[in-house]
């Protein structure tokens, strides 16, 4: 018996990754009782912009609202090392940690035949592309921990085998703060196997 | 590094309830990543709709589109008895057990002298009104047993201990399907409290 709009704007809340009906509910009746209007409107232009200027930088598929993203435009980044994630978010995440000053690659997802992405699917074609075209000298591979994104870090490797070109792959193991008690098997024996000497 | 419309678009996702910077990139990101671009669209028409439409109904404070909503306009229900929310989203919580068919009245909220609410704050002058006007017979509050929700109900009682009208409050005690083990001191007190002869 909600009015017509308000269950409108809880099914398209709904569309949101991990929101259920509670919290589509919890949301909209957010915004009609406590939003302010003009934040309801920054809300709107804000989606509107998204939809309509946001594309895929043509070099690294990063997210940009230029011609090419603010990576590939930095001529104070390393263009030597281009590290490969799934995702535009990955890029952030990395950055976050303020260790990593080169360029970057975005696949747009990971290898899954389950899912019917294959490599053509991938943004991956325009990465084989970029190494022979800007003269890399590393692809560091940072996909994730899952079969999908091993696989897909195992397909790239392979195509870069005979290439003059160090391809190297993210560190797997323990988190920094955790501790064995709660960790899963999988992470020890990553942890185990990429022991290194203690000095 | 983001686009600054991806950007905007995080800080309009951080307005919503319980929603923090991890979450909000999440939903940003599946805004410009995932959903269609009609999804968006539908996205800011329900927005743009809640926003200019949506207003509570004059009689009992629920919300509607119309001049009155929808429980006020239905004649089949019981009129003469009057059950009292502090949200809107507790009509629904009530009307989803499909076991109370008179009318509602929303407060809009609940006493609250920390956070500067009182009584003229809320719907509550409009529902002495209407237990005047609507010969009412029974006043169900079902305010929320916290220490503002109490404050309110007792005001309520208070102004209409003089009035030839039941003044009824919810019962407090276990919720069905939870164990004594798992349960706080205070549901535990008022089950204690609450207990009838067993028959």
């Amino acid at each position: 018996m909600y009015p017509k709009s308000l269950n409108n704007l809880i099914s398209s809340f709904l569309k949101l990754p991990g929101v259920g009906k509670k919290t589509a509910e919890r949301y909209a009746y957010a915004v009609v009782n406590k939003m302010k209007k003009e934040d309801i409107e920054k809300f709107i232009e804000s989606l509107s912009n998204c939809k309509d200027s946001i594309k895929r930088c043509p070099v690294c598929g990063f997210l940009t609202e230029d011609d090419i993203c603010e990576y590939c435009k930095d001529n104070t980044r390393d263009k030597s090392t281009i590290l490969v994630v799934e995702e535009a978010k990955d890029v952030e995440a990395i950055e976050r940690c303020e260790r990593y000053f080169g360029m970057y690659h975005v696949l747009g997802g990971s290898i899954s035949p389950i899912n019917g992405i294959g490599p053509e699917e991938l943004n991956i074609k325009s990465l084989f592309k970029r190494i022979d075209d800007e003269n890399t000298k590393e692809i560091i591979l940072a996909t994730s921990a899952t079969v999908e994104g091993e696989a897909t870090a195992l397909y790239i490797k392979r195509f870069l085998q005979d290439k003059n070109i160090i391809v190297s792959r993210i560190a797997y193991g323990m988190p920094v703060g955790s501790s064995l008690e709660f960790s899963d098997e999988s992470t020890i024996m990553r942890a185990l196997d990429g022991r290194k000497e203690y000095r």
